[in-house]
């Protein structure tokens, strides 16, 4: 028996190249003004080589949704499962989501801006990974409650409050700025505890 | 001499049916999906009709763009002129734009969506309005640091958190909702005041 090839293929180094390709290239024009062409053409392959790993343009872009969210995720369920206290998992759910979103700030607001792009299957699906996230986040700030550990006047409307401080990071973040991702995210952590009602930790 | 007409101008009347007409339809299908035409059938007028007062789609989105960050500007200002102190001035600030945001979130989602829609020059003005509202909330901040009513690690961190968490408002907000505008206003002004440390307010 051969031993398992552990390196990622060559189809799905193809695809990862188209999908950095499509990203660049709908952050420049929008993806209602990129072209499939387009897309290929900066990853240096023919229309028809991309056809071969997606069906369309929205199913690169689809991919791209699912890719970024899933990595998000990740993120999440790594920082709550590296912690027992609410206050560690928050500090670091928030710490690990706001820097990844700083440092992929390219791919994430392409992805938060072209949602209305994704056909709906594809849209309920990223919608899903949403309220997941939603629900990691809710579940941290509940135990801190029952652990007496926060003060939260209203779980879901705090809950929503940090998503939103954490997504915009994406919007506004510029690798050439004065800022790390890493100090962005130490500085919204300092933030999220003291929401939480948290600070005096 | 005739006495002054208070009443807006028939002229008037027809740019603000015009420009709620494009908002719904760039709601419904983005700005680069709506043409001028279905921007005066909805208004219903002819499209020759809407050129008298506007000269191109971009001066319709440039016309809303400027409407709403000039009224969230009017909230801010009004509610930094009303109070003394900064930890009522950031209250009256955040109860008032994020009210706004919620009760406007159609206007306000499709204004941050497309503002890449803009021409340079638009843009740039929309873009001058946003730094004005960033250096009230900044002002407001420094006040409270230095009347020592505020503990704030980073000013301009914490200026952008607060502002993307009432941005981010017309994103999620649904006035089918469970929350009233001025529900999620006072439950933002109790996070504010606790990020920039003046919850014991």
């Amino acid at each position: 028996m051969a031993i398992a090839d552990v390196s990622p293929s060559k189809a799905e180094r193809t695809r990862a190249r188209l999908r950095a390709a499509a990203v660049a290239a709908i952050s420049d024009r929008g993806f209602h003004g990129t072209t499939t062409r387009d897309i290929a053409t900066a990853a240096d392959l023919s229309t028809a080589a991309l056809y071969v790993h997606y069906s369309s343009k929205e199913e690169v872009l689809f991919a791209i949704a699912k890719d970024g969210h899933a990595e998000a995720l990740a993120v999440a369920h790594a920082a709550i499962a590296s912690f027992d206290s609410p206050v560690d998992q928050l500090a670091a759910l928030i710490r690990g989501v706001v820097a990844y979103h700083a440092r992929e700030h390219v791919s994430a607001i392409i992805i938060n801006r072209e949602l209305a792009a994704l056909e709906p299957a594809h849209r309920a699906e990223i919608g899903a990974m949403r309220d997941e996230m939603e629900g990691l986040v809710a579940a941290v700030l509940r135990q801190g409650v029952d652990e007496a550990q926060f003060s939260i006047a209203d779980l879901r409307i705090t809950t929503i409050a940090l998503l939103s401080m954490g997504l915009d990071v994406a919007r506004w973040f510029r690798s050439t700025g004065e800022w790390t991702p890493e100090y962005v995210a130490e500085s919204y952590v300092t933030l999220a505890l003291r929401i939480v009602g948290a600070s005096a930790e």
